[in-house]
Formats: C-alpha cells, sequence, structure tokens
C-alpha cells in the first residue's frame, strides 16, 4: 500500500492540520518573497543567539529523544545521528551564522540583455515559493534547512523523524522566535506537530497546491517512498553510487590516495566511493597496489574473477555488488577494458552522482568528462568533494541527480526560480 | 476515468508498441548526447531541402487529413489550424533553416571557477535526454518541435493529434530522411504510429523511465490532463491568462496602443491580454478612452460596475469573467485601486504567464515588475511580446509558467540541463 494510498484511512484531524499549514506557507510565503536580506539576516541571527543561550533546553528535549531512541532498541549509529551536545549545538548555531554570510540570490540579476524592437530584458532571480523538506532522525536538519529556505525567501514546511521530535520541536521553537525578532511571519519556517505518518502523505500530495518542491533527506527508503509517490517536483537522489576509475595512465599513488579519500574518508555520505574500476591494461600493478592500501586502511574488497586471482583477501563480487550503495568501509572492484569499459560499467550499474577518472593523460580525462552522464565528473580527485562547501555554495540541502531545475548540490540559488522582467517605451508587437 | 486509469484496458500491441519507441528513444539519446553541432545541422538541412521538394506529398497527405476533418464536420478555425498549402509548407522549411542557424547550447560552459582546494569547476550544458511532446492538430509542431529537440540534443517521441495523422507522418518520414542522410540514429526523431488514445497513457507513465520530460501544446484540455495525470516532469502551461493594466500615471495614447496591441493582435495566443485592469484614480479619464478604442477595433467589453457606468455597451463581467481565457476579441475590464489593487487582483485571478503595467511612473513600474509572480512582466510593452522569437531565443517549443526548471519561453537552452566536469591535480579531502 502506498503512502498516498493510505491516506484514504487519514485521520481526519491530521489532513485539516496539514492543509492549515499548507495555507499558513503560502501566505508566508508572499511576504518573504519580497523580504530584504537584512530581515532575514536579522532572523537568523537571533536564532543564533538564542540556540547559545538555550542549550540547556534543548539538551533537555534531546535527551528524552534519545530515552525514547534507546527504550525502543535503536542502534549506535542511529543513536549517534540523533545525540546533541554542546559542541553540536555550537555547530548548529555557527551554521545558521554561515548562512547569514551568504549572498542573498533574491533579486539579482542573472542576466540581461537588450532587443532590436527596443525592448531590455532582464532575468531576475526569485523564490520558488514552498519548499517541503521530509527528512530522518538528524536534528540539526530543523536548523540548516529552515535557514536555507528562508534566506533564499521560501516559506518551508519541516517534517522531521519521528525519533527527534522533541530536539526538532526545541531547535523550530528557537526558529520562530528569530523569525518574530526579525518581525518576519512565524509560520515562514513551520514543524509539522504530529508524528502521524498520514502528515507525510498530505504533503506528497502538495497540501491543495501549497507545495512547490519537496526534498527529501534520509535514507533510501525515505527517498524512494517520495519519489514514486510524490505529486509535486521532488529534488534530491535515491543513491549515490559513486565510481572511482584507475586508468592505464594514472599515477599509482596518486590513485591510491584518492581511492582511499573517496571510500573511507567518510563511508556514511552520498560521495563516497563504492566501487573502483581498473583499466585491464594495467591491472597486474595498479589493482595490487590500490587494493591492498584500501585492505590496510580496513576496508573489505569484493572483486570480480580477475581481481580476485591479482590480490589475495578479495570475496567474490556478485552482479548485485554492482549497484549496491554499501555507506561503509566495503567496496566492489572490477577490471574492465580501458575509459570505454569503465564508462559501459557506469552507465549500466551508476547512479548518476558523481565519478572520478584518475589518469595523467589529457585525452582519456576529457573522454570520461565528456561521455559521462553523471552529475559531477572529477579528474584527479576523490568523489568525496561531490559537496556544495566544497563548490563555493555554501551550505547545501542535498545533492540532486536529475537533470531537471537543479543538478549537483542544492543551495540557496537552486533553491529559487526567475522571472522575466521586460521594460519597454511602449512597443506593440507587429 | 482518468487517462492513467484508462490503461488498464489498453491493447497490448499499443503498450508494447510504446515500450519499444520508449527503448529505441533511450539509446539514441545516447548517440545524440555527444553528436557534433554539424552532424545535427546536416541532418535539418537536408529535412528542409526534403521538405521542398516534397511539397506534392505533403499536400497529398494533408489532403487526405482535411477530407476526414470535414467528414468528421471539424470547424472552420480548427480546419485553417491542420490546413497546408505551398507558404505554410516553405515556412516549415525555413523554420529548420532558422534553428540550423541557432547556436548549439550543448557541452557550452554555462559558468566556470576556481576553488582554493585548487580544484577547477566548470558547469556544463548537457542534454535531458528523452523529450515527449503531445500536440494537437497543427501539423508543423511535428518539425519544429522534432528539430529543436534535436538541435538541443535530445531524442524526442512525437505524438500529434489524429486529425493531422498523416500530414504529420509525411513530415515525419523527411526528417528521419535527414538523420539518415547525417548519419544519425533515425529514431531519433519518432513519430507514435498509433492514434489509440492509450498511446498517450503510456507516454505520461513515461515508459519505462524513458522519457525525461513531457511538453504538451494544444488547449486546456490537453495540457490539463497532461499536467494531472503524468508520471514525468511536464513543462508548460495551463493558461494565458494575461493583464494589462493602465496606472494613474499612464500615457493615454500609449496605453490605447498597447491595449490594442495585447489584445487583438492575435487573440488566439496564449499571450494576448484577457484583462484589463484600470486605476480608480484616472478612471473617469482613461477607462473611457481605452475601452472606446478597443470597441472601435471590434472588441466586446465586459465590466464591472464601474466600467458599465463610465462608458456604454459593456455588458456585466461575471466573477468567471475574471479568470476566463477568452481566446477571441473579448475582454474583461475592472476598476481597481492603484497598482496594489492591480497587483491583488493578478494575484488572485492571474495565471503566471504574463502581465503588463502602463505607466510613466517609474517607481510604480519598479513596484509591479518586484511584486508581481508572474513569469513575464512587461512595463510599457504589449503581452504579445511573451514570446521566445522576440526574446532572442530563436525558436520555442511553448512557455512555462511553473518555477521549476524553465519559465517562460522554453527554447534550446531550456531543453539542456548540465553538469559539472571538475578537474584537479591529485586532491583529496581533508
Amino acid at each position: 500500500m502506498s503512502v498516498v494510498e493510505k491516506l484514504h484511512t487519514a485521520d481526519p484531524d491530521v489532513v485539516a492540520t496539514m492543509r492549515d499549514i499548507g495555507a499558513h506557507a503560502r501566505d508566508a510565503a508572499k511576504v518573504l518573497r519580497s523580504a530584504p536580506r537584512k530581515q532575514k539576516d536579522a532572523a537568523l541571527l537571533a536564532a543564533a543567539m538564542t540556540i547559545r543561550a538555550d542549550v540547556d533546553l534543548i539538551l533537555a528535549a534531546n535527551e528524552k529523544d534519545m530515552e525514547a531512541a534507546q527504550a525502543r532498541g535503536l542502534t549506535g549509529a542511529m543513536l549517534d545521528r540523533l545525540k546533541l551536545d554542546d559542541d553540536r549545538i555550537e555547530a548548529i548555531a555557527k551554521g545558521l551564522e554561515a548562512i547569514v554570510e551568504l549572498e542573498d540570490p533574491v533579486g539579482t540579476t542573472i542576466t540581461e540583455w537588450d532587443m532590436p524592437s527596443g525592448l531590455h530584458i532582464e532575468r531576475r532571480r526569485v523564490p520558488l515559493g514552498v519548499i517541503g523538506i521530509i527528512y530522518e532522525s538528524r536534528p540539526n536538519v530543523t536548523a540548516d534547512a529552515g535557514a536555507l529556505c528562508l534566506k533564499s525567501g521560501n516559506a518551508v514546511i519541516l517534517r522531521g523523524g519521528s525519533e527527534s521530535f522533541h530536539s526538532s520541536r526545541a531547535i523550530h521553537t528557537i526558529l520562530e522566535h528569530g523569525l518574530d525578532a526579525a518581525q518576519l511571519p512565524s509560520k515562514a519556517i513551520q514543524l509539522v506537530p504530529t508524528t502521524d505518518r498520514a502528515a507525510v502523505g498530505e504533503m506528497l500530495k502538495g497540501l491543495d497546491g501549497s507545495i512547490d518542491l519537496l526534498v527529501p533527506r534520509g535514507g533510501r527508503s525515505l527517498t524512494e517512498r517520495v519519489t514514486n509517490d510524490a505529486r509535486v517536483p521532488v529534488l534530491g537522489h535515491l543513491d549515490g553510487l559513486c565510481h572511482v576509475y584507475v586508468d592505464k595512465d594514472a599515477d599509482i599513488e596518486m590513485a591510491q590516495k584518492i581511492a582511499i579519500n573517496a571510500k573511507l574518508r567518510r563511508t556514511g555520505i552520498c560521495g563516497s566511493a563504492e566501487t573502483l574500476l581498473v583499466d585491464e591494461a594495467v591491472a597486474d600493478t595498479h589493482l595490487p597496489a590500490v587494493v591492498k592500501a584500501l585492505q590496510d586502511a580496513g576496508c573489505e574488497i569484493r572483486g570480480d574473477e580477475k581481481s580476485q586471482a591479482l590480490v589475495p583477501g578479495i570475496s567474490a563480487a556478485t552482479v548485485e555488488d554492482w549497484s549496491t550503495e554499501y555507506l561503509d568501509a566495503i567496496i566492489a572492484v572490477a577490471v574492465v577494458p580501458g575509459v570505454k569499459g569503465a564508462l559501459a560499467h557506469i552507465a549500466e550499474y551508476g547512479s548518476q552522482h558523481t565519478e572520478c577518472i584518475v589518469t595523467d593523460n589529457q585525452e582519456t580525462a576529457d573522454k570520461f568528462l565528456t561521455d559521462c552522464d553523471s552529475a559531477i565528473l572529477l579528474h584527479n580527485a576523490s568523489t568525496q568533494y561531490a559537496d556544495g562547501g566544497e563548490f563555493g555554495m555554501g551550505a547545501e540541502i542535498g545533492i540532486a541527480t536529475g537533470k531537471l531545475h537543479a543538478r549537483g548540490p542544492v543551495g540557496l540559488e537552486q533553491l529559487t526560480s526567475f522571472k522575466y522582467v521586460v521594460r519597454g517605451s511602449g512597443q506593440t508587437r507587429p
């Protein structure tokens, strides 16, 4: 039963609550659309100050979530994602201040030109309207996503995971306080006040046309559900199945460093590498060097027959391994016939997220960068650079792998649209 | 019963045919993605030549469609849209040549920058993949849409109206011939070979993930069905309910000229004005002047009480008139309290397509241009300028009023996405 179907049995109170939230967001969006940068920044600075002042309140709320999570037997990694401490709360405040420093994209001229008719045409950046964010346990998303949407002039409806309900509510109350302090509508950032899953179903239906864009943040089951069931546009990605291809003209040492960083710097993020491809022309030399370096760094290797023959300690990869996002210290390894073979493998099993080629051959690199159809292609750099901050965009709300609207890191600019402003002197069209 | 539901009773042959078309398009898109400009232009030039050479064949095919349409009792306007003659066929050939002249957007660098990490980041334009176009009776769309998709490196699946079946097939055969001549896959431009409506349902479902974007071209019932039922992204607009607002600081003569042009130059296009708003401060002078000019030009006027009191021959407008796209020589007229009143009226009844303000007051114009949330805002120029050609984009495939991906005229650039090409020298992320 899909989420949308579940709706038909939804609590009428949830439906009414969500409809109100949608209407409030739509109203708030009208004010935010033309809110000046100063006012938006003031709200964020006030919130950052209050977060520091109210650390104890946030910790107490988080303690409730942690107790409930432990009682429900959540695992270590999930508990860690949920937990807040002084440092993490300070990081949330700093995150808000970092967004204050970013340029306001709204109202800027993207491009302008004159026409022979005498018309002057300007393409001017405008907010999208109302963004819906559906996320899981990490409570800091409440602040990050709320602040990014506010700064880009959008109203936002936040639907956090039930595990982080109290923590998110504490942070949200502080954001509301910041909006109040800056004389902005407090409904500019709303948190869904129920953990009833029917609320998600309502958001997927768009709240009577109130939601312009949905952004899921979380594991595959969440993003898949949102992507499949949403009746409004969705920005995000299902998988981050990133590849590192070591070409025959790769420097062995560089290949080792990049492979280790791409796989192991942080294994739980979408930009971590999941598959290593090695050119058959140098499989004898490069594959053992890179694989052993990964093994020494504590990585489990699952390889095709050729890899297994070259290095001991490689278990057999099944077809499933080529399309598995491990998000763990495990990597799949395959020997491929050159750059064409790498491109074919990526086209068949990849997720159009981020791929890397290691080679000193400019021509081979150009072929890879041109022919590969993923959102981010890197030459001689780790896939872990797939990040809005590393692209110079400041904070990001996620990474998109679709080709419509925004692709790659989704930051402030990607949360905007544009309109054409045309100035004439009485022109009528012949 | 929605189109998607109808599917369940669809002819299995249609389902299989459409699945094959989807798979062929996906394969063709892989080749088109990196096809050089020369090759795409060669295909279009060959097609243009063949269209001129095969005028008689096209006319004969069109004659079949015209006979069937007359037998079914189609009205004059529909017959006119369907009809081809020597001039219209020459216009189709010229249209192809005009697209040849346009710059190829694919592979161009949109922007590039360096990061402190030493990474050089380039945002490079790429095609979207496979576009599905669902259109009605005008056979020239077959050539226009096919050519625009080809030039932008996309494969296209064309589903024309059943009325123009033979004409579209004749034109499509010529496009295929052009593709062959240029050694491009003939499946780059496919025409759905059946008039079974189940084929549309299959396209709305996306043909197993083969369609990246749907563009409906036609009347409201078509665009509404596509927008509501599609499970893939749709670019287009439902209504073109454009407004002309005559401000208290408007030059009367300019207001007259713009109103007449905006309403009457061509009444059947989406950029034609449907509602005239006049500032109450000058209603006594400006409204009669503009309305009488429209009446003299043969336009029917439906007005609110204030308008009716000012000029004879105005019938009473109902609430429905404020949201009716007449596409005819009829205009609704209302007196509003200044620019704020105009903005409120447009926000309540508009379709976020195109609006115009006539005023000599720069401050008032700026308020209108900034606060109005439509795709195209014009100051002292006719709404009929809402057109890709008049924006300098060359040919267009339609106008989009949504805020995601493309807004306003949809030309070659709007049929593309981008990817990030990142060049490093061995960077690993700290």
